[in-house]
């Protein structure tokens, strides 16, 4: 039954989730994946479907041993098959077989399928759905309907799409949910099918929503349900998941803890939201959208002049929440749109002596300026930001100076692969080394090359190791000539900074960069 | 006045989005964006703000000889400052300097901003947005007032959020458009106040809606205005913006008139909704979110399994509509077999003589796949895929063969710029050239080179240059050792074509692009 404002919530993302493209676990993936969901406090975690797919078998042969806190493992399968029972019936044994407190079973809520897909008649679609139910409840499980199709059913025939929900409520389902499967549905079409079966089926169970985003709207058709009177909610922490993927549960748990004053999560844990999406994200190999609601890097994130000068002056003007509420931050980015105010706030928290009325303010905001115009951006280089600011701050001593350097690039027919080669000579306090490098391209070869002469004075930069590398081509309508900035990523196992170099030519834009990233390691190493 | 079931759209990716992180626009992206998006058939662009960045003032002198279609280009920016008149603030000027036919104007319609903010007192408010907004309709400019923080405003002072409306009415705005400025509102947060705004000033003005996306609720807001009477929707066609974006367009445009029975574009351009998002994404440099909804690569696909089947057997069951409806495919993730049938439907389009059952196509099949797995895509590079296809169909002669090239980028401290050579050496039956180039940078050096071998053979490749040149890295995770993918974009004035080279070394990929470029074009000349 619904407990006042709780709104339980299941996770799905190793098993409707996995559905999604590039998406892939490991055993070790899915335990650290529970245990994460459990620690952030989620009610259900649907970890796989064990008839279908033999490692989920084995996952939860695993995790039997697991003790979880807050959440209840629940795995997932379809009614009986038509003509059999469920006691002979293969799935609905795996189901148990799972040892799982939770059972998810679906079945078909949509007449037209029954018929086309399943080949059984009305009647025998509502026993197989009483049955497994039943059959499952009497084993002790905690059984979930997920009905399939129930929108696109209810459009059809709604009697029907509600007779297989009573036929699931016979057979002793706690929760029964009603799933938009295509993700089609519009935000009205979901609350008034919700806001009946709620009032039909009230006091014998409680009500679901599972919807996908395939019209950009699984996150406001899950809301509408629960305005509906849904007290459950089922989708991917991540909003990952097949096609345009699952209702993205981060943002559905901060919308209604947050906005509309339901609880989702044990008291105080949605502070963790931000760092567990963001582990979960780097366990499932995905790379975070940056502007995802409330949890990703750029959520909180300003650029423009105007807007960046009102939120430092009042939050609450561009912030619709407090980042820290999600366990998230603030960030400021620097840009050819950036006010001044913005450039100084950024350089005021590494260099607190300067202020607005600095004299030196102005010289570092218009060098920053012009870079802008000639195609720098300093937004996500902040390695390069910060040694700029030293160098015209007076705090930045040179590490070395270039004589020259030189890149071969070869590709001679008998051989494979091509190969690239570097030379370079550099000075370091009146001393002279030339040192040479060969690599998988001009810019690695550099780099190798570069990394040999400065180790020789300089032991620290064997810490260092390039982490990544970005090519934007800028007006790239002038083809091979146009001017390119190339991004830098670097990290020394503690830190990791940006650096940036732009130029007509490749090699030389990606050596300012290589050499910016070098300098910014020595300078705070220093 | 709102006209039946017409939705106008003013798309604000090159203003607002402009805001997001990572996003720079050129002077020629941001015309190539407009030919786009008009071409589409938007209402409004709303491309820069003249008076705060010296690029869009230059990108409104140039815009003034473009000729559009279907849109009206828009310049944005704000109320005159307190205290001046219109006639004297600068800011008001430049957006008549813009010469732009309509002018967006935006202003504070929360009163807690009026004060803290402006620095006003609630009636100047009033006058400075009714005096801008007179203003510029008194010199012929069509006025759209964007009412900043009006879901804000309306909650601690409802009745002057009204005001600051009826101020722009007076004023003489076509559109007063309220917007959702932090994006944290909730559906039925909206409803109500629009529909309040749209009872209050129907007849007088339209109404418009323009939401943020951080809440995950940019696109269902801007239903539910529409739901409320509003007819006017403002966005970025991808989504993007600062922070979690602003209303993704092409999802809402997709939502109206596919499933809400509203029209937002010209008759039948619905169907080009998928590659003029395709394209704008190209220009912007950004990777499409591939799950984006309608338009991304997997917005209808299918991993193998349960799914599949029955998407073979009934496509209505699980895609919400037919993709072809906004000119996207459906996708069968790892089954072969629909990846193969839709190469070869693209082969047989240019070679009629390949059917499904040409033992030569499975071979092309393979090759392809191979290719890809190896970090190619021919999406996009029709010029390689011809090519390739031709070489295995034993419909391709070479024209030369590559001895070897050598590239040298070399930097003297004493120098300036950095210069890049090339040394090729090839033969043409039988006969061996060697030719070296100069360049701004390697690949344009190894142009420079190829160009002048070639001519001497085949006086053809005079007439063609390249446009266009990009850079993708593939697994960035490997920084300077990652692979690369490079397209070269070639035209001969009349035909257009894009071709694809991956490498580990960034100069290998950009020469194999850069050579089948060449190639085709000799193939299909001879």
């Amino acid at each position: 039954m619904s407990n006042g404002n709780f709104v339980s919530i299941l996770d799905s993302s190793l098993r409707d989730g996995a559905q999604g493209e590039g998406i892939s676990f490991s055993l070790q993936d899915k335990i650290s994946i529970v245990k994460a969901l459990d620690n952030l406090g989620v009610s259900y975690i649907e970890a796989g479907n064990p008839s279908s797919n033999p490692k989920d078998a084995e996952f939860f042969k695993k995790a039997k041993s697991l003790s979880l806190n807050n959440a209840k493992l629940v795995s997932f399968g379809s009614t009986r098959r038509k003509g059999v029972s469920c006691a002979t019936d293969e799935a609905v044994n795996a189901l148990l077989a799972a040892e799982t407190p939770v059972v998810s079973v679906f079945g078909k809520s949509w007449l037209a399928q029954v018929k086309k897909i399943l080949h059984v008649t009305p009647e025998e679609n509502l026993d197989m759905i009483r049955e497994t139910v039943a059959f499952l409840t009497e084993r002790g499980r905690t059984v979930l309907f997920d009905a399939e199709h129930f929108f696109d059913g209810w459009k059809q025939n709604g009697e029907y799409a509600l007779k297989t929900l009573e036929a699931a409520v016979e057979g002793g389902a706690s929760i029964v949910t009603l799933c938009d499967t295509k993700g089609g549905a519009m935000p009205l079409d979901v609350y008034e099918p919700v806001f009946t079966v709620v009032r039909r089926l009230v006091r014998k169970t409680e009500i679901g929503i599972h919807t996908h985003n395939d019209a950009g709207l699984a996150v406001a058709n899950s809301l509408m349900a629960i305005h509906a009177g849904a007290s459950h909610v089922q989708g991917t922490m991540l909003g990952f998941g097949e096609r345009s993927g699952n209702a993205n549960l981060s943002t559905i748990i901060a919308n209604l803890e947050l906005k509309l004053g339901y609880k989702c999560l044990p008291d105080g844990r949605i502070s963790d939201l931000t760092p567990v999406c963001r582990k979960i994200a780097e366990i499932t190999n995905i790379s975070l959208d940056q502007g995802m609601p409330y949890i990703g890097m750029n959520a909180f994130a300003h650029k423009a002049g105007m807007h960046t000068d009102a939120v430092l002056k009042d939050s609450t003007a561009y912030e619709h929440i407090d980042p820290a509420a999600v366990g998230n931050n603030r960030v400021i980015l620097i840009s050819e749109v950036t006010g001044r105010s913005a450039i100084i706030e950024k350089l005021h928290s590494t260099f607190p002596e300067i202020t607005k009325e600095s004299p030196v303010a102005a010289k570092i905001v218009s060098r920053i300026k012009a870079m802008e115009k000639d195609g720098y951006q300093f937004e996500g280089a902040e390695g390069s930001f910060n040694l700029l600011a030293r160098k015209i701050l007076g705090k930045y001593k040179p590490f070395f100076s270039l004589q020259y350097y030189k890149v071969i690039g070869e590709q001679h027919v008998e051989e494979n692969p091509a190969t690239s080669f570097a030379q370079i000579k550099i000075s370091v306090n009146g001393e002279t080394t030339i040192t040479a490098g060969e690599g998988l391209g001009p810019v690695h070869a550099l780099d190798v090359a570069l990394r040999s002469a400065l180790e020789k004075f300089y032991p620290v930069v064997r810490t260092m190791r390039l982490t990544d590398f970005k090519v934007r081509v800028l007006d790239s309508k002038d083809a091979t000539a146009a001017k390119v900035r190339v991004l830098v990523e670097s990290t020394d196992g503690i830190n990791m900074w940006t650096t940036v170099g732009v130029s007509t030519d490749l090699i030389e834009a990606s050596w300012i960069a290589l050499v910016d990233s070098f300098e910014y390691k020595l300078s705070v190493s220093s």
